[in-house]
């Protein structure tokens, strides 16, 4: 297989969606209207953690323009059930209670009430006249808060379908990975580094608020537009909330700005249908960028204890982790794969990893690009690095000589494949930037990174037109080029250019059954749909032939493009396009399709070099140069996979150096728009250079596998040690805002 | 199988869309809208006959809030060239032309120039600043101009893509018929009767005007909402017309409100698009009634000239038939079913019949629910009745003697297979209606009626959700009630209550190639398609079920909606629920889909009693009882069987009574109105009763043969021989309007 020679996939060619996007064509979430439409309006706590009194929302009914109001009591009493979720397993009574609190607000923005109203200027002037009287109880606003016994507790009954085992009231969950004898392994070691790293809660930062349109007909039928990575997670998880079979809802995706994890679960989205259905008229609910910041789905601040023993040539011997994950006011961290990504990267016999789900009082934590591995990778990254200086080897050359390989086992389990690992650390050492010199004031940090990418489920049908282009229907929303990337898959298999090819994305009613846009797995598992549905295809086409030739349909094969009988020239080939062109009259319309349940894609690893300049006067750093380096198995559109890496790095830089909620004592978020929490704008960035390694992906037919989350994973660690590189201090604790940076070069000076 | 046990076909379920329709939810072609969005308006001819010297835009392109002027001269200059159509075939350069003339106008309200703006109100006012100069031409109002040596002639270069051979310059085609020696077989025949009939051009009357929204992007792509019977015809012509290919255009049918068949081509899409590039925003279009009359397909006027010979057993020997149908301003009259429909129901051997298409300057016609058939037949069927009275036969009796059954040959060409024209001759004479007394100044009449029925292409896709509940996705609006006999089908073959089976109409990007919703041919041809498609599931789900048992495909069996295994308890039956639920871990989700060409559905048959009130002094006529009887092969759903054969009727009685296109000397239509184009209305009309006979069709795996059109062929005839009866005079002219019967009878009694 990795000797084929494609044709159109690994080419660049413009995306389907891209005139639309760069013109304003494009239908995103808010830019759906119907006929008589009203416009909500959430009303959202300003406590941290408090017990709802009351809530009368007489006046507010009565007010001018209004339609509807409702509150938890307007939506159905759930009782805790496992639904699958974008990440493992969640509770609908967790959800629902997420989307609109019951008896408790459980964090500084969390809904308490909705409206819907003739205007969206009415909608909110309704929302002052919401009486709630709320009696204030303590907030669980850190790690150390929600740990210490005796302290305030988020859930009086958490976490009820866990097993939980003696776990503190705060603690959701718990996981480990034990293999060998750790202490042992450590006390042979030559060196052992030990240190606590901690990372701040972060945003995705997807340009597009939340946004949907809600119509309920008097039949009860839900017809939903909404900005969403998964309209079929959305299906599953509002007829959950509202006690409706799936078959009463269709979700019809908009284009999506953004995403990045963010828009796998619902928040506005039983709201408007509940508001609809009150108000007899479909509903808008539209979130400001603050309603973003204080009530969507962060990622996780944590704490990572780490300790690594190596010997004194650089092989690795043990590793011992232990991690907090703040879960926000539901259960739900992404410990598994933060415990997953601690040593994923590494032969290591001797392993220990333990993580928590910790509850605090701070919005309930979402999917954000490589959930959780930024954080772990954060500190066996940087351990590594401070093991080289110790060790006076390469960065490099120190992570080759323990890198895992095919046939290695992983630490979470599994035994490897054709795998990367090795292929992104050659490369990055043979790249000139890593062999550059360095200018004045500036650092260089390395840092690995891995990722599982997921396979899960997709449908797909291709049909071609009577004029021979084809269309590739599938349902999943085009978040980072889908659209094009399976349009290619699709022509190679056709032999037809890909601008003959038309990508769209369907609603659930018309699609089979898609999971979301996620995981990184969209052009790995629904790209093996696509191909399995083109080539469903191909074979009606070459039984087309077979028939107007009056052959067997053995003697007809398919090659670029053209239906050719074997053995001699008796027969002209016969074209896509007049195969096409005689379908009705040889047996009908040409369709393919395909639905699969697919395997994990297999893993994607990274290798990325960042340099970096300091200020030393100001603690004021810039990334001056950044290479991402990257396995994508086979790179689909060469452009997009470039484009998901310098992404990627680009949030994990953020992340790094600038990006972090900040509370008051309270639990107030005080930084709550983009001017507030900086995240990396173009000017703050140069351009960051990529290079693809593809070692080809066995189980995908054309190579692939995922590409868009590794890139997140280094970054901390790269731009953390650059920092470290450069100020002679090793910094664990992110991000490396300019005040951090200042104190820990004084307390650098003041040591002396 | 015509011994088959239904379970959901043949009942009666609310339809899906039943609540949508009722609530005003569902969407029809004027009831979307964009952002940004432009109104467009349409200039149209005063004449119905002039070369047009000049076109003057300018002021009107300056006037407020214009965005885009458009004249024929903006559009493509095409060659002649055959396109697939409705009704067989158009020429594509005839249809661009219909939309939006060219050098001259050729009817009353023919389009001229378009113009998009920011509100209706301005988009008309600029209408007003277009200067068009006109050189009036001689119309062609009638037949007889037409046919009329050295007369005006309609196009100068007339139908250069058919074979014209001597016609004159205003006959655009012609056809025959002929069998046997008719002279000799009238000369020997015991009574002949010979009569010329004439029919009025009228309208289809569907409530809904056309509407349609169109937006082009920077990149040419085109997506347009449009009420339109076929969206896969709609992008084909729309393709053609603009110089496209098929791939460039997205075509999404709204709900529609009636169509009848004036809904299978394109009048306002093509401007909309045109505006919309030029513009660069969405434009909407929206006729009104009055333009709906003056430029949308009526049905043609005609007259036929009708011989008829008999025995005096009622044994009919010859039949001779040359009718004239008007085409409007280009070819296309539906000569060819007029003429198969004047002797289906008949054995004749010896036979002869003729058509023409005939150009006149008035709008071109479009289909009309069985275009052509009810025009031949009325002469038929009104000599028919003559002769019964003739030979003092009754006239079912005479019917019976002649009626065509299973394996005679149709006057058409092809053998009859299992027919049931017999069978609704006795259900009629059987019926308590035909035997029930008539009340002072009633008469009474019957008449027979054929319909061909089409196959055509279509697809579907069948896909059962986690929940257990399916979706029926197909390409055909659904007007009749489409949309829950196809789902019926496919409960029947999934074995599941309809009400968990979700129709969905699909545009024309997401589904296979699909002919359009009319020639009778949706529950039969896309039924089919549906069937199979769930079928397609059904190998699925037993195969899913195969493997969690262990067992071979063919030891389980599909029974009810469970699959079970053969042989003993071993195994609990799996139902599709089950089986829905487990889908996404024994192989992804469940799809099935089909794809076909159908041939002919054979044709449907159909007797119709009518009795009538005549009030002497006026004129003036009332239907006080009329029953429809019907064979439909399988009545899917009953209740829409019933109410297409009630529609049918209507429509057929108002043709009868009161519906024509009145135009002034120059060609002007005066009665652009429904205050002045008088359709029946609910309290003109009795309940129409109606029998449904059920004679299986053997070609389509539920029994079902086409049943919309059958309906609207008796009633011409049998509402004129039931004037007859009462008036003692032969009716040969319709409408039979108070004026037209008054003078009818004092023409009578002048005769004494």
């Amino acid at each position: 297989m990795s000797e084929r020679k494609f044709r159109y996939v690994g080419t660049r060619p413009v995306r389907h969606d891209g005139v639309d996007k760069v013109t304003g064509r494009a239908a995103y979430g808010a830019d759906f209207s119907l006929p008589g439409m009203l416009h909500g309006a959430v009303l959202r706590s300003p406590h941290a953690h408090a017990r709802i009194v009351s809530i009368d929302t007489r006046a507010a009914e009565k007010a001018d323009g209004v339609h509807a109001v409702i509150t938890g009591a307007d939506l159905p009493a759930l009782e805790p059930r496992w639904m699958p979720g974008a990440e493992g397993r969640v509770d609908v009574r967790d959800v629902a209670h997420n989307c609109l609190a019951r008896e408790r607000v459980l964090y500084h923005g969390h809904a308490v009430a909705a409206v819907a109203a003739t205007s969206p200027e009415r909608a909110r002037a309704a929302l002052q006249e919401i009486e709630v009287v709320y009696e204030p109880l303590d907030p669980v606003l850190d790690l150390d808060t929600a740990l210490a016994p005796g302290g305030p507790v988020v859930h009086e009954d958490p976490a009820p379908l866990q097993d939980r085992g003696e776990l503190p009231p705060n603690v959701a969950g718990r996981m480990e990975i034990r293999r060998g004898d750790v202490d042992a392994a450590l006390a042979r070691a030559d060196v052992v580094i030990e240190r606590e790293f901690t990372t701040p809660m972060v945003h995705q930062g997807y340009i597009e608020p939340h946004a949907c349109l809600a119509q309920v007909g008097q039949d009860g039928r839900v017809t939903l537009w909404t900005s969403t990575q998964g309209p079929f997670i959305c299906r599953t998880y509002c007829a959950a909330v509202l006690g409706l079979d799936v078959g009463e809802l269709r979700v019809i995706p908009s284009e999506i700005g953004g995403g990045f994890g963010g828009k796998t679960t619902i928040y506005l989205e039983p709201l408007a249908i509940a508001l609809s259905r009150r108000a007899g008229r479909p509903v808008k609910l539209v979130m400001t960028r603050q309603e973003v910041f204080l009530a969507t789905g962060p990622t996780s601040g944590a704490r990572v204890e780490m300790q690594l023993g190596a010997m004194r040539d650089g092989t690795l011997v043990a590793g011992r982790c232990r991690m907090y994950l703040e879960a926000g006011a539901f259960p739900g961290a992404p410990v598994f794969p933060a415990v997953a990504a601690a040593f994923a990267c590494y032969r290591l016999d001797d392993v220990e990893i333990e993580g928590f789900d910790v509850l605090v009082n701070k919005p309930k934590v979402n999917a954000y690009r490589a959930p959780g591995a930024p954080i772990s990778t954060f500190a066996t990254e940087s351990v590594i690095d401070e093991l080289a200086r110790e060790l006076d080897i390469d960065p490099i050359d120190l992570r080759l000589r323990n890198a895992v390989r095919e046939g290695d086992r992983a630490v979470y389990g599994p035994r490897y494949g054709p795998i990367g690992l090795v292929e992104t650390l050659e490369a990055a050492r043979s790249h000139p930037h890593y062999r550059a010199k360095l200018g004045v004031g500036q650092g260089r940090g390395v840092a690995c990174g891995w990722w599982i990418n997921a396979g899960m489920t997709s449908s797909a049908q291709v049909t071609v037109a009577p004029d021979g282009s084809a269309v590739v229907v599938t349902g999943n929303p085009d978040i980072g080029g889908s659209r094009v990337s399976l349009a290619l898959m699709a022509a190679e298999e056709l032999g037809i250019p890909v601008e003959r090819v038309r990508p769209v994305v369907a609603d659930t009613d018309s699609v089979g059954y898609t999971d979301g846009t996620g995981g990184s797995r969209v052009t790995f598992a629904t790209g093996m749909a696509v191909i399995e549905a083109a080539r469903d295809v191909v074979e009606q086409l070459r039984a087309r032939a077979a028939r107007i030739w009056d052959v067997e349909l053995d003697d007809v094969r398919w090659e670029d493009g053209r239906a050719i009988a074997s053995g001699g020239t008796e027969h002209a080939p016969l074209g896509l396009g007049e195969l096409a062109r005689q379908a009705a009259a040889t047996g009908g319309p040409l369709i393919g399709r395909a639905s699969l349940t697919a395997p994990m894609a297999g893993p994607g690893f990274a290798t990325h070099i960042c340099d970096l300049e300091l200020d030393a006067e100001t603690g004021r750093s810039r990334v001056v140069r950044y290479t991402a380096i990257q396995d994508a198995g086979k790179a689909v559109h060469p452009s997009y996979v470039e484009g998901q890496l310098q992404g990627g790095a680009a949030q994990g830089i953020g992340w790094a150096l600038n990006e972090e909620y900040v509370y008051d004592a309270q639990g107030h978020l005080e930084n709550d728009g983009f001017l507030d929490y900086r995240i990396p704008v173009a000017s703050d960035l140069p351009m960051i250079d990529t290079v693809i390694v593809e070692v080809p992906n066995p189980i995908h037919p054309h190579g692939v596998r995922g590409v868009g989350e590794v890139p997140i994973v280094p970054p901390l660690a790269a731009v953390a040690s650059a920092m470290s590189d450069v100020a002679g201090v090793r910094f664990t604790e992110l991000p490396l805002s300019p005040p951090r940076v200042l104190h820990a070069l004084e307390q650098r000076d003041a040591r002396g």
